[in-house]
């Protein structure tokens, strides 16, 4: 196989890149963009062969603890327990949250043999403990899986004195009542706010 | 700047990659795949470092000719000019031609200093003598830049005696003749072909 077609193959791991778009991707580097090519050649031996996990919360980082835990400004008694690190992205970019973060591997789900060990939770108990947590924010997606997860992390913490709570369900920013589905509606009623003038 | 960060930034060089979509790659990459990132850091650098043009025809290849000219199958007196390696990928998909190709480097375009010389005429002309071309077929988009590239072709052509031919304008496959566009259809009926039942 030639170089050309070998490149087109490897940029299909990239997800949303069909034969297609990998085709025009390696034509509009060789054309006009071999530089940039190049470099991106570099930043991703870099990055899959040297970004590691934090070992106190498991985000992704380049050394052995990530920025948000060695940053001593961080809200030091909150923590918010994810399930990827993108949703820290997503977090963060809210600029709502000023406290720690713990990442989950994933979320419970026996059919995929992920059980409670599976994701870190005797790590992230451990965590709680050890880091004098006063308040554990699980901020999953409105799903099974995250329910089931919550109500895990939830029993294991059942012996701490410790605040447990969970993202509000209701009507999204911008959502347009009439296409929202019952169980958001229903999430919304019940979960109705005093409405402040 | 952190890799991962440098790695979002460099992967915008992709056409269609945008900082969402370059934020999303990474971390499935990093979570999921990263043998296959490697695996394409390493044919990116292949790709971008040797491959070059067919000496010949100009094509993308790697060695110094393309296989298209190596390939003695291929009609030897018929050659298909194009603009970009790409419209021979969509050519050969056809299926429909079996002579050779020859890319120009662009279509002549003045104000963005593309001359005759500039997009390798005269390397054409030479290409169409020794290799005693019998039909030269100008295979080009139906736009200003593409008439007026075939009108350089055909005037550089005038001394020698050979048929030169364009792809045919009319309804593409498949096209909605109420979507289609007046010139498309000027082109159409200006060269309606006798209908064959």
């Amino acid at each position: 196989m030639d170089k050309i077609s070998q490149l087109v193959e490897a940029l299909r791991c990239l997800p949303g890149v069909g034969p297609k778009s990998a085709q025009r991707m390696v034509y509009f580097l060789l054309k006009h963009q071999r530089q940039r090519g190049l470099h991106l050649a570099k930043s991703l031996e870099q990055a899959m062969s040297y970004v590691t996990q934090c070992e106190d919360c498991n985000n992704f980082c380049d050394e052995t603890k990530c920025n948000l835990c060695l940053n001593p400004n961080r809200e030091q008694s909150t923590l918010c327990v994810v399930d990827s690190p993108t949703d820290i992205l997503a977090i963060e970019h809210s600029q709502a949250f000023k406290g720690r973060y713990f990442v989950l591997m994933g979320k419970i789900s026996p059919l995929d043999g992920l059980g409670p060990a599976e994701i870190g939770l005797p790590k992230l108990k451990k965590f709680i403990i050890q880091n004098n947590i006063q308040e554990v924010i699980m901020a999953f997606s409105a799903n099974i899986e995250g329910q089931t997860t919550m109500h895990f992390i939830s029993e294991m913490l059942k012996g701490i004195t410790i605040r447990t709570s969970q993202l509000a369900q209701g009507i999204p920013t911008g959502g347009e009542l009439e296409y929202l589905d019952g169980n958001t509606i229903t999430s919304a009623l019940k979960h109705r706010a005093e409405f402040n003038y």
